[in-house]
This record gives C-alpha cells, sequence and structure tokens, in this order.
C-alpha cells in the first residue's frame, strides 16, 4: 500500500458519521443505487441498510464504482425490522415522504444520531414505513414535476446533514487538502 | 385546464430563477439527464445549455418525466459557444472541477446571475472550458471514491443555490402549501 492510499484510508476512517445511516426501501435501480452508495460514503456514511425488492436485488459488484469494499450494506426482511434496528440504536428516524405532516428538509436537525428512509422509485413510501418513522421530511419543488430523483433527493438530503454537522463542528472540515475532489463524474 | 393546475403553472412561473441556468458539457447517460433535468426545474431553472456528445444525443421525449414542456434547452456546438452566450447574460460561468484551484461549491455567492458547468460523465471536464469559466467548483468528498454522480453532483449545487437565494429573498419560499413535493422517485 502506498503512503499515499494509507493517508486516505485514515482520513476517510477520521471523518465516518457513524451515527449516520441511510435506509433503502426497495430502491432497485441500478444507477440509483449505485449513486446514493457512493454519495453515502462521500459524506463519511458507512452504514446502509436495505429491504430489498425481491431475492435477485441488491447490491452487486460494480454497482457502486468499488465503494462496496467500504461500506457495510445491513439486508432486512422487512422496513419494520430496518427501523425496529434503527432505533435500538439511538437514531431518530426520517422518512422521505409527500404528505401534510411533512417538514422541510432543512428544519430537521441532523447532528442527532439519524437514519434516513428513501423508497422504491416509483411507489414511493409504504405505510408500515410511514407509520413507524419520527419524521416525514420534503425537499421543497418549485416546479410542475411531482418528485425528484431518488439518488438526486438523498444526497440533498445527505449533504444538508453534512453541512450541518460540519457547522456545528461534529466533523472537521472534510475536504482533504491534497485531494480536492470532482464534483462529477459517472 | 383544471384551477388547480392553472395555480400550478402560475407559481412555478413566478418561481423561475432566470438569472440562473445549468450548462451540460458533453453528459450523455438518459438517467443523469433526466435527473438534471428534473432538478433543474425544480429550483426554478429553466434555462438548461447543452453541448451534445454526439448529433444522436440531445433531450429525448420521456427523458425526463415530461420536464422537457416546461424547459429551454439551449444547443451549442462547442463548449466556449455556451460560455460566451452565459457570459454574455451576464452570469459568473463556474465549472465542477478536481483541481488546486477549485473551491469549496459552498463558498460561491450564487445570488449572483450564475451558470454551472457539469461535464461528462467519465472524461470530465475539458481544458476549454476550465480555461474559459470564471471559478472551478468542487463538493467535498470524505470518502474513499473519487467522485459523486453527475445528477447527484449538479442537485447538491442547484440546492445550495436555491438556499442561498432563499436566504436572500432572492425567492420566496418555495414549498407550495397547497402541494408539498415527494423527496424521490424514479
Amino acid at each position: 500500500m502506498t503512503p499515499e492510499r494509507n493517508q486516505r484510508i485514515r482520513a476517510a476512517l477520521a471523518h465516518r458519521q457513524v451515527d449516520l445511516a441511510v435506509c433503502l426501501d426497495r430502491v432497485h435501480k441500478t444507477h440509483n443505487l449505485s449513486a446514493i452508495i457512493r454519495t453515502a460514503e462521500a459524506v463519511g456514511v458507512h452504514h446502509v441498510h436495505a429491504v430489498w425488492m425481491d431475492q435477485q436485488s441488491g447490491l452487486r459488484k460494480g454497482t457502486s464504482m468499488g465503494t462496496h469494499n467500504w461500506m457495510q450494506i445491513h439486508d432486512h426482511p422487512h422496513i419494520e425490522d430496518a427501523i425496529d434496528t434503527l432505533r435500538a440504536e439511538g437514531k431518530q428516524v426520517l422518512i422521505s415522504h409527500m404528505s401534510d405532516k411533512a417538514v422541510d428538509f432543512r428544519e430537521v436537525d441532523y447532528t442527532r444520531p439519524t437514519a434516513i428512509i428513501m423508497s422504491q422509485e416509483r411507489l414511493g413510501a409504504c405505510e408500515e414505513a410511514i407509520a413507524a418513522a419520527d419524521q416525514q421530511i420534503v425537499v421543497p419543488m418549485a416546479g410542475m414535476v411531482e418528485s425528484l430523483n431518488v439518488s438526486v433527493a438523498t444526497a440533498i438530503v445527505l449533504y444538508e446533514a453534512q453541512r450541518q454537522r460540519q457547522l456545528a463542528a461534529c466533523t472537521s472540515r472534510i475536504i482533504f487538502p491534497s485531494r480536492k475532489s470532482s464534483a462529477c463524474c459517472f
């Protein structure tokens, strides 16, 4: 292992957000899974919980640009099991869902231990998950379309969490002096 | 047209960000184009400039969940033409690109007239665009992967622009009281 790679691994470990998690409820499109896993890793989230659409689903090698080497994926048979696990870890459980009860995602305190449930691309959040979650959140939209892509919405929420934690000094400044990262690609 | 739809159209028009634009330089994957166009529309950006990979590229019907009905796509033969156009409109031209000259995307003032260049998924920003842009920006990353998905990165930057403009009262609160929007889908 080169010294540079060793340094990167140490820095990534130092910036892990052990009390922030993503929970995917039946999200199944490969490009969405890939983008979500990469974004989670980019903000130091190394634990992703998931309920899969079927046995053939799940994260396959190559889905996430090698990120699976650094992530822990926790499979659950049902969303209630995932929520029970997350709550037992002391996390507030948020769910992205359009309703009159939902609050703007920026109004939530992400410096608390937090899990964010993102649901299936077409079907959206299921009743069981909505009932079990602590808070429904929405990303505000000003246009004519009804929804954002699920990986886009996940990223917007995760980077808000990162912003709040950075401000609260829960994290140090997470851009590496020797390794600014491109904002785009793939 | 129903009164509700009429109201939505009026609200969307009222929240247009006429001095904020996205410029896509050879971005070509359909799911990325779809997600970017939908996100742009969600923050009131109705002008997308684009240089396409080839003549077969471009936005096809169905790519963006009907959003193409509300967007104006401006095609350019070369990125320099796009940048000339954007600068002639008085916009600062930002480009997402990893380099020592790049600044954290949150350090930029998006309340100014602004265009954001996002580049091809694999190749990244070209030399001509980097040279012609006013400022290089990056989204900070704390993990082991090198980059974010291009639609994810675009969304993170656009929602930072929306946040700043909302704070600066350039926009009113852009969540519709009668129509909170789901954070996810498709």
